[in-house]
């Protein structure tokens, strides 16, 4: 019997996510149960077999369901069973104050993951996020509307973490699993329409489909790729720009003036962001309003987030703390 | 009574497209009849007036639908009585051979646009695309997934055309109208499914709304103007580096290695054109295969439309006719 094409699929993206890993090195696979990660883990045991890897199945569980310790119990015994070197099971405390459920939960398990990569000793930790997953971060973010930034997607790849799955469909981990009689768990997380992520996957992309054509979660896929590639270079340069441009007394406006507008926006939210803005609220509107600044469309002071000012002083662009009114 | 905010925010738009226009400068409004070009036109004569300008009314007859000549003749009457200084209207020949009703549409629409244009000797041609018919072209371009140039939307202005109602919603073009007591028409294609646009406006964009939040075609309106700027950038950056770059012998692999990924495949982009490749053809596949070519990640020739072969030959990448087999 030939290998079920969803497999092959599975083990392509794991061997690519593989490549140029040293024989005898650790490599972490996070498993929540589900049909993505367990394909990846499947894959990953065959793969790294082959080559001379240590494979270490990791599952966390977030504590926010009931039943959820027999669930990562239930994980790890499945982990085991198929044929990774070792288990791990953590709990992590989820504390969405603040930052939202979904982050604070991502925020836990990501810091969770780092410690066991370091116990273990682990270059790598696979993610098993697919094609489809990516799809649906790219619409998100085209709802959030923060430019290229946000539709950019999930990088294949940061630090130690590698996603082999952002080319595989959602529906391909399912079926490699029941080519493999794998059982795996659906979160019912993921069918709760309180999430936005939830509402994009059921109601938004199926609409796509039918009025666009088939193929729209490759499509979105595709087009982070691109556009992903086009914001790190365009961080890059500006990065590059700023340190070339910034002095002891701020920005010089002439300097600024001849940079494309793609890159002086960037170079001003850099200069921001050293001066002390607070990045998680210095959106596009701040970053305009210093732009029109700069190139005298406005004049004054155009304030900041984490109470700081710019203003113009002779020929600079500087930033000081905003006063406070006695 | 005071002015309706819809009519303010129409001419809002006129008047920042019209800054800069000189006294006695001609400016031409195409308008079809719609609300969005009467509100437009109207906006123009009342700015027009104000700054000193001569303003033309134009209207294109695209011979597709009976009675197309009698509506052309009463958006004459229209324009007339809206108090243009000169109407004209142009009945053009479409043909869809080849490239599609809507692209050979928009083909004789702007060929006689700038007939007229050269005819009046003016120096605008303003158009009345609003920030809705910008959502629907980065939806539409987010489905063809060729990356940001696809969602980058409409210029804002390109050689002689503006369009200054980039960021004023459909809505309030109606309201303007309304407000303004001038009979618009409906065009019955703007309600035909047979047309992608037709089916993002009215199955898509309510969908996205309903689950993402409301405001979701500003929100994608503001994302086209960043990743255009970004692709504006990008594409400049692209070129000079070509220039730079290219000599006689093809395109260096060393130079062309030092380059960040994303100027690395405009670069190869341009060479490819450059050496006659089709540019309708020309794809993302093809410019990753020219990449991988480039790097060493594959050997042999690449194919590309216009019957050319890119191959390796020492330190350069080259190009030539594909030789055709006896």
């Amino acid at each position: 019997m030939g290998l079920h094409p969803a497999v092959a699929a599975v083990r392509l993206g794991v061997r690519r996510a593989l490549a140029g890993a040293d024989p005898g090195e650790t490599v972490v696979v996070a498993c929540s149960g589900g049909a993505d990660s367990l394909a990846l883990l499947s894959a990953t045991v065959f793969e790294g077999r082959k080559a001379g890897l240590r494979v270490i199945g990791a599952t966390v569980d977030h504590g926010l369901q009931e039943g959820s310790a027999e669930h990562a119990a239930h994980v790890v015994a499945q982990m085991a069973q198929l044929g990774v070197d070792e288990t791990a099971s953590a709990r992590v405390q989820v504390d969405p104050d603040g930052i939202g459920f979904e982050a604070a939960a991502r925020r836990a398990r990501y810091a969770v993951l780092e410690q066991l990569r370091e116990h273990f000793g682990a270059v790598r930790v696979l993610l098993g996020h697919t094609r489809d997953d990516q799809a649906e971060t790219v619409l998100l973010g085209l709802a959030r509307g923060s430019g290229g930034r946000s539709i950019a997607g999930m990088r294949r790849s940061f630090d130690h973490y590698v996603r082999p799955l952002l080319d595989v469909a959602r529906a391909d981990t399912v079926a490699a699993c029941l080519a493999e009689d794998i059982a795996f768990w659906d979160d019912p997380h993921n069918s709760d329409p309180g999430f936005a992520r939830v509402r994009v996957r059921q109601r938004v992309l199926p609409v796509l489909e039918d009025e666009l054509g088939p193929g729209i979660a490759a499509t979105l896929a595709r087009t982070a790729d691109q556009v992903r590639a086009d914001v790190e270079a365009l961080d890059a340069l500006a990065a590059t720009s700023y340190d070339a441009l910034a002095d002891a007394d701020g920005l010089p406006l002439s300097g600024l003036g001849e940079l494309l507008p793609a890159i002086a926006t960037r170079v001003l939210r850099l200069a921001a962001l050293d001066a002390g803005a607070l990045d998680a609220e210095l959106f596009h509107v701040h970053v305009t309003a210093l732009q029109r600044l700069a190139t005298g469309a406005i004049s004054g002071e155009v304030q900041l987030p984490g109470h700081l000012t710019a203003y113009r002083d002779g020929s600079h662009l500087r930033f000081r703390p905003t006063s406070v009114a006695g």
